[in-house]
């Protein structure tokens, strides 16, 4: 391709982004923003994202089938597995037209692909049954943000199992894992790839795995355990909270009245104390009753943690009505203090060892200050970890803090149980004639997501420099001729033509009115991973000037020793 | 891939479609419906989508620049093209989020293409820009049918271009056209596609060009004039309405009161007259006059004919009010006798010769019958063609009945003038410096559908014919094993390898619960070209049982010979 027919140029000025990917992405000509979290893939762009989806395809093809679903979905599958509340999902209609079609946009498959295969499998010799797609997924973001890293409209890779039981199931979900690893290595991924441990949500009480990419535009964040070499996703990450220094004395204790100031914020500020000096308390319900929950102003409650303490399924919070009901007062108020008996409290460690404290005593409009356990409080038997974690805080084996990083997700491996097969009541009949619970599980990669991913990781100051493996071409030629017909560009074409002629896929830069500087600079700022340059020092010589974009070292070689360079650098990562 | 594995079987019973494509490649497991007008792609189905993508990129390669455009657009830039009312429009909003995020699915991608080259285009020389992506394309219509042939989500490659003038513009309408005849070839549907003159709506008086496959399924009514050798969809077609046997005697004129008889079917049968010998008249407002059409109540009145004749742009049926502010009567009874003398009638040719007919004559509740040229109406100077033809039209230069035949439109190419550029302010400087109007064409190309088109023109009463550069596999090997370890089994895996070994797509029936019958008949449905059978009689020969799926002739022949066989066949198609 010639620089000067390829659509998309280089721009001199850009506007702001809130990420790297975003900025670069569109200064070198890859992509455009439509409207927020929507993009176009310009010619450039779309050669690093097909490069990516085949790299892809190539592992899943080895373990599972490709096929292809909806976009447009029926309500229906929603309502049944009661999915069709879910903030995600947009709904669409025929704008202009008088008539009941209403659809919905996938944000993810399994709906749709269980009844589907619930049409094929009916005994266990139909399974396991593996499928995967490449298709675009909708999501209604509130609010879209990182480039091409949180998107309403993305590109991805989901792959669905069904299996014939959890063992079937976990074996195949090991399968994936390995496939996953080989694909981010294949990348070049693989060294800044770190498994997670995640929630696995109201499917499994087991933890499931992320694959999160270290990146400062991530909208993760990660905590190293540094003595068991795990890594947590914040949601599950066993804390403690660093302690506050309570160096003071035993105060008195009192209670305030002032109305209207609710949160836990909004007190410290009113009473002059840290924000850690005062306990929050939430009122929840679980399997119709009610219990409290108390953890110190600074964190907030973790509802994972809380349902595996609690071994419940379903919490909420409770409403108004049922805290009046229950505490005797307005929301605000509530506190760990006057409770009736039967309203079970549940502590997080970090006010275990808090001196002079506030909390609520359940009377509207009070607020009961310099707290102490015993004196004014019974001391639980037992605290809890219901906090999710953040920064700073100690990993509860070792005491001391968690190295944390932000990170972005680009895969994960889903068990779902048997969640959405029975929500079909799809079944199989076992080798004794026993109608049995199908085990399911889905897998994603963000395809769309990893061009973003792979622009963040690979850039510097002066631009993107790609993976040989996903660059969009694999050598850049800036020609420094003056005209469209003198010996420099003569030169240049014949190099561009032999190199095509090898199948190096090549960008030649052969503008006659754009000076050096700017050349290279636009070489830099697209971030090819080889650049030749023909000028006319160097135009008659036999070897050619050779730059790789990741290093500051100019070589001379022969074009067919570049040619074997390049191609064994490729046949690393592509089959 | 062996086809005790692969997801999506054959159905032994099917429930009924209302076209070939969709109940044999729902039979033979390459699609499944979802709902109205969506389909899913099983694996079968995905390799034939994919086949065909690959034929149409390769050729699209030659002549344009791929890019990827985004599905969500904004609502605004359908509003600047004034595009925001058309009727396939659907609108997406989150379904449980109170935001005002509101987007129109893309069914075209004019609207959102044109601003992005604006962008990157200053002057001459970034002209011209040809860009093109495969893309999903959504369509709110009120009834999908015809399985993959009218779609509500659709996969399109869509190209777009932008030139400097017209002459310029219309060069390269001719490289496309070239490219499309070159493509349909290499599908295998050349000698089934034709190129039809079509409207080119607002944009164009000059025809446009629709390439068309002879299929009965198709929407589309073509109508051949073989004198000239040219294919007119209906629309445009040129054409006579057959004369109405007259031979009856001349009638006395009368009028009927009979209030509450509307449209000419209605009046035809309450007068026991045929509807041949009704004329109907619409009044139209163009340029905000009024003018009379009068037509043969069997035909309807053609807008794009009556553009042309009126040189009008916009021209649109008066309303109720209308109607009786001009001609005094309620809707229902206008006529062409007792206009106002400033409305101007245009007849169509159908009414030319016409004896003892009805018309309205502009008094509610009144026709008159038995009306006769010249005795109760002045004739015309000059009649017309405003008609929709239809099947049985004559053409005017033979006086012979057109060959008609209903059609798919596989594919089109649009001149768009300047309006898209237009509406969004897009111009460019020439080399003088002066600011110029940009010229835009569109081209289609409906990828799915294809999948569907190649169905009904390729296959016969036992199932799918595919040629072989769109086949799911190349080979079909139907193994007569009866355990999944005997002699013919492991004879047929050898094959399999082989054949693998050697890049040749192979679908091996490895099934040895299932009847010869069965699998032969499996076999047939699919539609895979060439057909291996492995059985007791010959898994020890050296030669192999070898069968085209469109001829009935089995021969035997070399492993090594039927490699090179399907690599020439291959060669043919694919580059």
């Amino acid at each position: 391709m010639k620089y000067s027919n390829i659509f998309g140029k280089t721009k001199k000025e850009n506007k702001e982004y809130d990420s790297k990917n975003a900025y670069l992405l569109t200064k070198a000509g890859f992509i455009e923003q439509t409207i927020s979290g929507v993009y176009k893939f310009l010619p450039l762009g779309i050669r690093v994202l097909r490069k990516i989806e085949n790299i892809i395809r190539t592992e899943m093809d080895k373990i599972a089938q490709e096929m292809l679903l909806n976009v447009l979905s029926s309500k229906e599958v929603y309502v049944k597995t009661n999915r069709d509340k879910i903030d995600v999902l947009f709904e669409t209609k025929p704008a202009n037209l008088k008539t009941d079609i209403s659809y919905f946009l996938n944000p993810t498959h399994e709906d749709n692909i269980t009844p589907l295969v619930k049409q094929y499998v009916r005994s266990y010799k139909n399974l396991p049954v593996c499928l995967y797609q490449i298709q675009w997924k909708f999501r209604s973001e509130l609010r879209s943000k990182s480039g091409l890293l949180r998107c309403r409209e993305f590109y991805m890779k989901d792959l669905y199992s069904f299996h014939k039981d959890e063992k079937d199931f976990y074996e195949y979900y090991e399968v994936v894992k390995n496939s996953y690893i080989k694909i981010f290595n294949k990348l070049g991924i693989g060294e800044s790839t770190i498994i997670a441990l995640a929630s696995g949500g109201d499917f499994t009480q087991n933890y499931t795995h992320e694959f999160q990419v270290k990146c400062d535009s991530g909208e993760d964040l990660i905590f190293y355990d540094d003595i068991n070499n795990i890594y947590y996703n914040k949601e599950v990450t066993p804390s403690k909270a660093p302690a506050v220094i309570n160096s003071e004395e035993i105060m008195e204790y009192s209670e305030v009245y002032k109305p209207g100031i609710i949160g836990v914020e909004e007190i410290a500020k009113f009473l002059d104390i840290p924000v850690q000096k005062c306990v929050k308390t939430l009122l929840y319900i679980s399997d119709g009753k009610p219990f409290a929950v108390a953890i110190r102003g600074d964190y907030e409650v973790n509802e994972i943690k809380l349902k595996k303490i609690l071994s419940s399924k379903s919490i909420r919070l409770a409403t108004a009505e049922e805290i009046k009901n229950i505490a005797n007062t307005e929301i605000g108020y509530t506190g760990i203090k006057g409770l009736p008996k039967e309203v079970k409290i549940i502590c997080d460690e970090s006010i275990e060892n808090l001196i002079n404290f506030e909390i609520g005593i359940n009377k509207t409009g009070y607020h009961a200050i310099n707290v102490n356990w015993e004196r004014d409080l019974k001391k639980p038997n037992k605290f809890y970890d219901i906090k999710v974690a953040k920064d700073g805080d100690l990993n509860p084996l070792t005491n001391k803090p968690y190295t944390t990083f932000r990170a972005v997700e680009v895969g994960n491996i889903f068990p779902l149980g048997t969640k959405f097969p029975d929500a079909f009541d799809f079944k199989y009949i076992d080798n004794n004639g026993s109608s049995q619970q199908i085990y399911m599980g889905s897998y994603g990669i963000g395809v769309s997501r990893l061009v973003g991913v792979i622009a963040e990781l690979f850039s510097d100051e002066n631009g993107l420099v790609w993976p040989i493996q996903v660059a969009p071409y694999h050598v850049h030629i800036t020609s420094l001729n003056k005209s469209d017909d003198d010996e420099i560009i003569n030169k240049a074409k014949k190099v561009y033509e032999f190199l095509q002629q090898n199948n190096i896929e090549v960008l030649l830069d052969d503008r006659f009115d754009t000076s050096a500087g700017e050349k290279f600079a636009d070489s830099d700022l697209i971030g090819i991973p080889y650049r030749i340059t023909i000028s006319q020092k160097n135009y008659n010589l036999e070897e050619i000037e050779v730059k790789l974009r990741k290093e500051n070292v100019t070589k001379y070689m022969k074009l067919e020793d570049l040619v074997n360079e390049i191609k064994t650098n490729l046949s690393k990562f592509i089959e």
